[in-house]
């Protein structure tokens, strides 16, 4: 009954033996918990989080619903193990396009093995996390039904420069996902508008500004929409979640501004794409990308 | 001609065969340049931003003014040595209390050696740069001319806790400097107003949410105020200004998101001393303090 999500960009995969989340057919999205200090993390977060009256609905919203934990067969045929049971974020989309940046600069708590400090450090100065304040960690764009998704390859997509990013940011947005000069054509109704997901991530920073609670180290920002319904003149339906609470920690009455920081420099570059949506600067870059991290797929449709 | 600043702070200081800043009585401020990379990066800083026309004057403002670099007999004797001339920040003030926070919670800059990345990151998490996004440098509270000035070991304010934070940023605008609780009696016309601190930190963070040209690593905001204009019905003429530019980068199209991170979360504690002036749940953590880093000057008038 359970089955591997068929649009996780990023994180373990389940499936040929490997533990990952997994989907019911109801719009629920089976977590593991990983059975240290990071599954006791996500737990106590979700608890913690889902009966916080401080967070305002219009910011609850960015965050998947949570329906307890639940002992469920886990996808490495392990036997029973204790799953988050969470909302299926892409459930009811048809074709979505996705993308999952890390936020922050710094992805590692305050209470980390040397071990992992050094391990996360040595990733966040490998990829753009140090440079930009956050990274990609995964995507998929839906071309056509013919051409399916376009995914490029995670550990590639990690290590891309700032003017790639940019690049992927524009290219994430645009018609035609095999074209190396993107023409952004959908960034104003994905990106743009008041619904639209620079609005969104604008209301997020408000709330960041303020908030002095969590400290979310590691998470990631879901952008997602559907380009099918833009080309049949309807709202694309963009929306951003957070995901992946793995190491958050008590705020203790100070903002979190690394992940602060790590977002409003996401919203700079979204921003510029919706100022500039000609700029062709950075035309060309993706070329390689294109001769040499393609997966074509179909469609889910 | 030239004397030891009266009013500094934090950094090397001038004096007893020590290399310093110096300053002259036309309100000059000269800066010995290190000889090193960090020099080096303070001269082509000022050089660059004094002439950049993309600084809109209502930021300049904030920033020293630059009248370039002049060979000047060094402090420690050592001869003739280059030093930027600047404006004498305190120049004309009376007794001024000044703070020296030195913003982001990284402290280095991309192109540091090894050694000096471990080294920042040492002090970046003994400080409370790290957990808070900022550190106090050093300071100076104006009290009485028979007190004079409260002055507090500067080892021992580089390494406090986020509530002796908190209680130094509130002792800052209070009347009694050696009280243990904090009245805030200044809070309102410091911090506050239009024309206070946090307005003009909030002027800061709208440029830095923007501006892409410049990464200010280790640099530090300066608050200063002058005490005995309050207590004379006047406006005790708040103001904040950034100094310190030898691990400023070039931002290559991406936000200082360290920097902004840090200034947000230092907003974050000044519109908290406004919203609760009356807040006492730091209240006696300064005793200790008060007994053993108590360091009485006359002032200067």
């Amino acid at each position: 009954m359970l089955k591997v999500p068929a649009h996780q960009v990023a994180g373990h995969r389940a499936g040929s033996g490997k533990l990952g989340p997994l989907v019911d057919d109801s719009g629920r999205f089976y977590k593991p918990l990983q059975g240290d200090e990071r599954g006791a993390r996500e737990a106590a977060f979700y608890t913690s989080f889902s009966s916080d009256t401080k967070v305002p609905d219009h910011i609850s919203r960015f965050f998947p619903k949570f329906y307890g934990s639940q002992l469920v067969e886990a996808s490495d045929g392990s036997g029973m193990k204790p799953h988050v049971v969470l909302q299926d974020l892409t459930f009811s989309r048809v074709n979505p396009s996705v993308m999952d940046i890390k936020i922050g600069s710094r992805t590692w708590g305050p209470e980390e093995s040397a071990d992992q400090i050094q391990k996360c450090m040595k990733k966040d100065r490998e990829s753009s996390s140090l440079t930009l304040g956050f990274r990609l960690s995964g995507m998929q764009i839906f071309g056509t039904k013919e051409s399916g998704y376009w995914r490029p390859e995670k550990t590639w997509i990690q290590s891309i420069s700032a003017d790639e990013v940019r690049l992927l940011l524009r290219k994430f947005v645009s018609s035609d996902t095999s074209a190396s000069k993107p023409d952004c054509a959908f960034a104003s109704i994905v990106y743009g508008g008041s619904k639209g997901i620079l609005s969104q991530l604008l209301e997020l920073k408000a709330w960041f500004e303020d908030q002095t609670s969590y400290h979310f180290f590691a998470c990631s920002i879901l952008m997602m929409f559907e380009k099918e319904l833009a080309l049949d003149g309807k709202s694309p339906c963009p929306e951003i979640k957070l995901v992946d609470f793995a190491h958050v920690y008590e705020g203790k009455g100070v903002i979190d501004h690394n992940f602060l920081g790590g977002l409003c420099s996401l919203i700079k570059f979204i921003s510029e794409i919706l100022t500039t949506p000609e700029d062709s600067a950075t035309n060309g870059l993706l070329d390689d990308v294109h001769r040499s991290h393609v997966y074509p797929e179909n469609g889910s449709a």
